[in-house]
């Protein structure tokens, strides 16, 4: 009640102070790599390193960065619209937290990875690379949905991408571990990451909103398109940034079975589960989703295709178990209020996914990669080229621990901050709740509609 | 009132065994082919087959098959969505049938094209494949929409996947027909398979919910998402499986041309038929897409521009006069409920495009094709290398005859066995009615919000 | 009242007379270009003037082509769906207008483009081409959403593509001026004639369908569909006919830089101008874009990161100031009614993005491009191969005033031409009004079922 939910001047403030800094930093720092670059692109072909404009990494890889694009923007946006009442903020909010972090994130993963003389060099890599940090937030926004402000989310977007790129940086280049749909460092980073955050600023009294926590019939249906779009696209996700050539084709093919899995499993589970057999919209637009999630890490090797069916067939179960008792669990039980259930469909898929990739990677053999296709899959190079695929097993299973230490000690922290009380986030009654900082439409009109028009009144919107 | 469609232990056992089924036999059948397989793409540089990453089929054909994957998904999903209570079961159950059957369909498939030594080898093809087949199934639920159980779905799905496996092999191989957007096997076959079904499941007393066979304004909103994304990806549709190069390009020129004649003719038609010019949404919503159905044999073809033009401005006519004058005939005369009037939008159309096809191909010169081009367009090589224009094109006249008679034939059968007792169909009343099957959100909660916070209510919502 | 809207005999007269025309035109001069055409592509290859398969436009350009196609007929008619009764004419309308005209747009600019031997010839670049004029027309039709009939809209089309095609002729050929996202030939263009039409159509007694020109809740998520595929996919329609290599990858990075910024300037300002710091959708589901808008020009120029960082934050500023302050005042003093206030979101960014694009122009160096590079970006050859950055910059700028000019002279007259009485466009008081051209479902069915099934209703739809 006495809290101050009134964004006047905070969010304006931040916005612009976000942004300004976004432009000077990279008016001093981004540039075009010689791929998008007139005149790099010039020279590449001056010098013989390219002979035809088709092979501009461009054509290998974007159209898989507009699935990925499409899955951060309309898949979890309107994934999250199930609420009945919290539309605007999870379409909305989802929308403004990735177009800052994806700016941030071209900035943070830059400096770590494509620093060159002083400039980061950006292509479409990079714009693929952002939109997965970006990911790796909403996940977090998940376990956050309806308790907290923009101004909070935008901190948290702040800081979860600068840990993310940190993390990205440890696995991929200190621990040269693969992660090419990111299991690891998008799912399980972001996950316990956000349920850390939530754990946090646990809220005593949610259950005076219970009735706001449910969906009614079309906001399922508006959440069903972000479903939809998620798990259509998702083998372009898990593939993205794989090598050219076989792997991106294998990391497709691998998500595409491990979806396939997971949808059958996912409706056993939840009719099995459920009184009556009937089946819970939750489940199916979520759980449906665990197998690309569990096969982030290990898609782009052999896994095979029957190896797939077997991660999403145990993931969809996993994950529809963990909404039906993990979920309940962890809200009475250790204060963890998970208003998505991200961590049965990002945490412990997430985990999953880690330890199918370390003993993918552990179990490759030249037989199946070929010499020279073994090496160049987990970049046996340089440095690297005394490693087995045992030891790399073994670096893939020591990622997991870091990403999960680094999401429980950041988590920590960035809760901490948050709950600092001028951010202006809503009081326990407010949660869940659009009004409080949207204009919502329609109050008087439709009042005023139902009552004069009923000539022209149909089954909805009254 | 008697039946029970309590799908408690029914659904899960299918599902799970359904499941268990397809991992077995990925397990002994399915590998990689040599462009998704680690090895097999190293062999295959070192051999020299290809000379640059590029060249493998993934980047010829993933944007199209992603484009298809969205049209089975969100397409056929979303387009059945306008009951105003069924949206659950429309996009729920459809996303249930196609995962499993993409997976049988991989194997079914593959056994008939890819099988070599003992496995069948998959790549970004076969998933377009794959998904084609899952197609047809998609179609025949339309006509059963909201009248079976998803244990009957399922059962359906095994069936009608084999059927739809072996009358293709028998068009493509043993006739050596050209389909590659499937007008004969996916649209012409799937068509009548579900209407035969729905004519042996035929349901005297559904009058009584005629109320629930309509629309609101927000469920045809919703319909018009799968309609949209069905008419803009239909060129990837009809061109997803053709050649490299000229044909690919060719198909999607014919059908985007078809596409847009389409949408005139209907809104003509449309305004023509109603009462006071006034347009029906589910002509719309149906009859704009039958320009794409009915080029889908053609489009790769040099069917022309015009030629595209002409094709689907008549099959908008005929497919809105369909919905007018022969849905309800079929129905009250032929006992053939046709839920979403797949014979308008599929089966006639279908049945016009196996024999555009069947023209085009017997106009074929060496002239529009080159004399190469014409041998490469319908693979006049090996055993085929005598066929000529005419031949081919009273073999493609012939594919439509037997995709028909496997359509019916195939449809009695597999309608008998749904109709053993023991699946768990609704009941007369309770068909077109999410909450036989699905937790239907909102009762109380809204009933709650609607009287005691009247404060935040809008125009939606109750 | 007096008015007949009644559209029983015109809009199927105009539907079937228009499509007539395109089927006789088509086929005296439409045929495939050579990378479509069967022999043709033989043709080529034999020549040596194609190596391999990959290298036909094809796929340069297709996975843009359908970003863009999503754009005009999901994008644009999903946007437009905000209204409360409007929903059906929104994407129905949206619909047809598109469908017919890039039919009409193939003849008009294969005419201008393509023509040889008496033939236009056409291929994927065309139909990009086409989707690109019928965007100027779906702008246009944002101005006069709700208050026109079908039957004007596709009068207004044909006249606006065919003065889209001059334009655009003397644009690009004339003054052979780089505008490849259309920030002048489709936004400066679309967004002034379609102003200039509504402002001749003025109707003084709007007022009192007040209730209906606002949203409700379900419908402000509608909308955001159409706003996030069109935001999401803006890099696509920046860069689908830009050069191969280089210009497609530097034109989608400038583009996504550019729709990032505006996004956080959007929230700002909104929030900032709302009474009590709240967000208002309108300006989410719009301002968000005209980042997009404003690099069209300049995106496949050097423009930089930074740069379309800044265009793009200052863009949000401009849009959503205009919706506060700009819309209401051409409304009350100009007698512009701009429904969905394209004026913010086409109108002044397109203008910015010709300034941008001019300044951009004139500030190229050989430096930046590399001397080889500079020559193709502007086309520098031939009869232009004297022409220096600074003149192509003054060049660029002409190209706003002609753009403008040919906006307002246009719109004026169709407007004119629209006026006349016998088109069936509605009465003030049904403005916004579905049921005027639609059947809209629902009435007694939704009656009944709240009363007689209160045992099966949920949250929604009564």
């Amino acid at each position: 009640m006495a809290r101050n939910t009134d964004m006047h001047w905070r969010l304006p403030l931040v916005c612009i102070l976000w942004e300004l800094a976004m432009i000077v930093l990279f008016g001093v720092f981004v540039r075009f790599n010689p791929e998008a670059d007139a005149a790099g692109w010039q020279k590449e072909k001056a010098q013989g390193n390219v002979t035809s404009d088709v092979e501009n990494d461009f054509y290998f890889r974007y159209p898989s960065f507009q699935d990925v694009h499409v899955m951060i923007f309309v898949g979890f946006g309107f994934l999250m619209t199930f609420l009945q009442r919290y539309g605007f903020g999870a379409v909305g909010f989802n929308f403004l937290l990735a177009a800052f972090g994806v700016q941030w994130a071209l900035l943070m993963q830059g400096w770590f990875h494509t620093f060159e003389h002083g400039k980061i060099l950006i292509g479409v890599e990079s714009m693929i690379g952002a939109d997965f940090c970006v990911g790796s937030v909403c996940i977090a926004f998940g376990a956050l949905l309806g308790k907290v402000s923009p101004v909070q989310l935008l901190i948290m977007t702040l800081f979860q991408v600068t840990l993310f790129s940190v993390n990205e940086y440890i696995l991929l280049d200190l621990l040269h571990v693969k992660d090419a749909g990111g299991s690891m460092t998008i799912h399980t980073f972001g996950a316990y990451f956000g349920l850390t955050v939530t754990a946090v600023l646990y809220r005593p009294n949610l259950e005076q909103t219970k009735d706001k926590q449910g969906s009614v019939y079309h906001s399922d249906l508006f959440s069903m398109i972000g479903t939809l779009f998620l798990w259509m696209y998702w083998p372009s996700f898990n593939s993205a940034i794989s090598n050219h050539g076989d792997a991106q084709h294998r990391a497709v093919i691998n998500t595409y079975c491990s979806l396939a899995a997971c949808v059958l499993t996912t409706v056993a589970t939840s009719s099995l589960l459920q009184k009556k057999g009937s089946l819970n919209m939750v489940h199916i637009q979520n759980a449906t989703l665990a197998g690309g999630v569990a096969v982030g890490t290990a898609a782009e090797m052999m896994l095979t295709p029957y190896g797939s069916l077997i991660v999403g067939a145990i993931c969809g179960i996993v994950t529809t178990v963990g909404f039906v008792y993990i979920t309940p669990f962890l809200a009475s039980k250790l204060h963890i209020q998970d208003t998505c259930g991200i961590h049965n469909l990002h945490g412990m898929p997430g985990l999953i996914g880690g330890i199918v990739g370390a003993s993918t990677a552990a179990a490759a053999t030249e037989g199946e990669y070929g010499k020279k296709g073994l090496i160049q899959a987990f970049d046996f190079t340089g440095k690297y080229s005394s490693r087995t695929p045992v030891i790399q097993g073994g670096y893939q299973a020591a990622g997991i621990a870091v990403s999960l230490a680094m999401a429980l000690a950041g988590g920590a922290i960035v809760g901490g901050i948050l709950k600092l009380p001028f951010f202006g986030d809503p009081t326990d009654e407010n949660c869940f709740e659009d009004n409080v900082y949207w204009e919502v439409p329609g109050d008087e009109e439709s009042n005023l509609y139902c009552m004069n028009d009923s000539n022209t009144k149909t089954g909805t919107d009254h």
